[in-house]
C-alpha cells in the first residue's frame, strides 16, 4: 500500500498512524496501557464518572480535559433519568469501538469512508437484576449491531468492518469477558 | 423488613422500588427491555452516540432529553481527544451500574450511605488491537474496582457491595459476555 498520496484519509493520519506501528514493533513497552475511571454517587441510582488521566507510551497522561459523565435510571426503573443507564454505555462503547476502528483501517488500506453509522441494541430481562429469576442473567442476552457505510466499493467496506470486528477492544471485553476485582473500603 | 419509617432512602424511593417489584413479579413481561444507542462517525477515531428510546414496561419510551457522547482517541492514539476511548466507558458503565445498584440495595435493606465513590481501572497491552501480536488479547486483560463507602455498619456496607455485584448487569457483560451480531450495510 502507498501512503505518501494523501496522508490524511478519513481523517486519520496515516503517517502518525504508521510511525505509532513501527515505535511500538520497536517497543513493546509503549503499548502497555492502563485506563482509568472515577465515580461518585450523587443520589439514588444517579452517579457520575470522570476520566481523565491514563497511563500509556511508559508515562502517566491524561486528556486535554476531564471528562465527565452522569448515569442514573429512567423513572420506570425508579430513577430520575440525569443520564443514560449504566448498560446504555456498554452500547456507545461498542459502537464507538468499532467505529474508530473502522475509520483507522480504511484510512491504513487506503480506502476513502463518506458515512459510518449504526445503531446497537441489546436485549435484557430485568427479571435477572431484580432478583426474581435465578435463570435469566443480569446483563444483555443479545446485541445487535447494524452499520451503514458508504465510500469505496462495498465489498472494501464489508472486509475493513470484519477486520474491525476482530481487533477491537470493546467487542473483545463484551464478547468474551474480564476477570474483575472489586475492593470495598467500608467505615 | 420495615418500609413505612422512611419510603425514600439514599435518593431512592423504596416504596416505588417495592411497587415495581410486585408489578414485575405480576406481569413478567414488563421486564422484558431493549435498549438502543445510534452512533455516527465525524471523522478519523472520533464518533458519537446518541442515546434517546428504549423498549421496556411493554412500550416504546424515551429518555427525557436525547444523551449524546463524543468518543475518539487521544493524541498518542492518532486521535483528536474529542471524547474518552470507548475502553474508557466501560469503566464508567461498570461503575455506574455497581453504583446504583449499591444505593438500592442499601435502601431496600434500611442501610443508610453517607458516600460511595469508586474507582476503576484496565490494563490493555495494545499489541493486540494493532495486529502486532496474536498472543496478546485486543480488550482489557485486568478490570480493578475500588470501592469507598461510609454510612452505616462496615460488615452491612460490604455486603451490600457483594449483593450488587451479583445483581449487575454490566458486571455481568464485562465478566462472562454476551453473543454480538453485526450486520453491515454496505454501498
Amino acid at each position: 500500500m502507498t501512503i505518501t498520496d494523501n496522508p490524511v484519509r478519513n481523517g486519520v493520519d496515516t503517517a502518525t498512524l504508521f510511525a505509532t506501528l513501527d515505535a511500538v514493533k520497536g517497543d513493546p513497552e509503549i503499548a502497555k496501557f492502563r485506563f482509568r475511571a472515577t465515580n461518585t454517587w450523587v443520589s439514588g441510582t444517579h452517579n457520575r464518572s470522570t476520566m481523565h488521566g491514563f497511563y500509556g507510551a511508559k508515562q502517566e497522561m491524561a486528556h486535554r480535559e476531564p471528562f465527565t459523565f452522569d448515569a442514573d435510571h429512567p423513572p420506570v426503573l425508579v430513577g430520575s433519568d440525569n443520564g443514560p443507564t449504566p448498560v446504555e454505555y456498554v452500547l456507545h462503547a461498542l459502537a464507538a469501538c468499532l467505529t474508530a476502528g473502522i475509520a483507522n483501517i480504511a484510512a491504513a488500506r487506503g480506502i476513502n469512508l463518506t458515512e459510518v453509522s449504526s445503531t446497537v441494541e441489546g436485549d435484557i430481562d430485568l427479571m435477572g437484576i431484580l432478583g426474581l429469576s435465578d435463570e435469566v442473567r443480569n446483563g444483555y442476552q443479545q446485541l445487535r449491531v447494524s452499520f451503514t457505510l458508504r465510500g469505496d466499493d462495498p465489498e472494501k467496506l464489508r472486509s475493513v468492518v470484519e477486520q474491525s470486528r476482530r481487533r477491537s477492544a470493546v467487542f473483545d471485553v463484551v464478547t468474551n469477558g474480564v476477570p474483575v476485582s472489586i475492593d470495598v473500603d467500608a467505615g
